[in-house]
């Protein structure tokens, strides 16, 4: 059976980045990518994530994958023979999910704090964002990248989030460069990456949606 | 080299009970069983789990694993021979994932509000909770365990919850058996095997807990 992708997806999302990135470390380029309007979710989606209705989904032969982190380990199981995700080493694949999961608890949610939140919330979500990126820049050491001289699940989870930087960075007046230079130096490493570089937006862009969001919801 | 296994766990929490009915299903009881007192974490604690600091940890040859889920996997993982807690297929184990991920994200947090929760946030708890369940049970359906014919991942999951469930059904005045059937008859089977049965708190020692809790948080 000749395989058929299509991803719901949001090209500002950095869930879905991950999912585009795993895809392409692949060598998939071969998929239907289907920009969903959030404000006006389409049937398809609602109907393939009846629970949480949300981007990104992978659909695989008719078959709906979501959350994020689960489509990227489905993806590396599935075309397991080219580029592992995650390594083999149950121990290594335990860190990796490890903190993968922290980017989610602690980079993700504090990230929407700053870009989303009031101006005082700000403040308090900016700290806690900087202390995250700290513990992630210490796992990284001076390792090429999370999982040591191989790009693999760490980087793909964290990665999308270097395009919305720029945004909190100039929302809560902060560089990240400042405060962690070995991880910009990871993220440049990264986006090196044709996989990287072609899946994921530019900080512009997606500056350009949060002072519009902003701005619709009367947050400055 | 002997293999060496700690776990710091407490004896009421679900996440530790789905570790330790992991090791029970791969027939390991080998291990040393550290009970914390959350309110006065050990050294050891602090140590193995220095970001989170919770219960459970699994420490496995002086290596530690964290989170309750990614213990299950990595336990699932080392000793492959026996009793395969996820299935073999990428589709099947995305589901199991995506289920178990539903119990952390909509039926841990929201129990948390019932047995912890003012008086007057309990009904609103006890719908989400019940809508969680419901969903539960559907998926379920009328297979004897979430994966199909044999317990698995999403049965690990979510089966602790139920030595919790006397204690939503008392704070917030509702019966689950009454709203899901087939849950309770699920859970029942569960409760039949021994790697269940000796992993599990009493219902009423959970009950006491909480309703010492509550005392001590002014709740009630």
């Amino acid at each position: 059976m000749a395989e058929k992708l299509i991803l719901l997806d949001e090209w500002l999302s950095m869930f879905g980045m991950r999912a585009r990135i795993a895809l392409a470390e692949k060598g998939i380029d071969q998929y239907e990518f289907r920009e969903e309007d959030l404000d006006n979710k389409s049937q398809l989606l609602l109907k393939m994530n009846p629970i949480h209705k949300k981007i990104p989904v992978l659909i695989h032969n008719g078959k709906p994958i979501s959350e994020s982190l689960i489509i990227v380990e489905y993806i590396d199981e599935v075309w397991m023979d080219k580029a592992p995700v995650l390594p083999s080493d149950p121990y290594q694949k335990a860190q990796a999910r490890f903190w993968a999961d922290f980017v989610n608890k602690k980079v993700g949610d504090v990230g929407g704090r700053i870009w989303a939140g009031k101006r005082e919330e700000i403040e308090v979500a900016k700290k806690e964002f900087i202390e995250a990126l700290k513990e992630l820049e210490k796992v990284l050491g001076d390792k090429p990248y999370f999982g040591g001289d191989t790009f693999g699940f760490v980087d793909i989870a964290l990665i999308p989030f270097d395009s919305w930087f720029y945004s909190y960075e100039a929302l809560g007046n902060f560089k990240v460069e400042a405060e962690c230079p070995k991880l910009i130096a990871w993220a440049k490493r990264c986006k090196q990456r044709e996989s990287v570089a072609k899946s994921v937006a530019h900080e512009k862009e997606v500056y350009d949606f949060v002072l519009q969001y902003r701005k619709g919801h009367q947050l400055d």
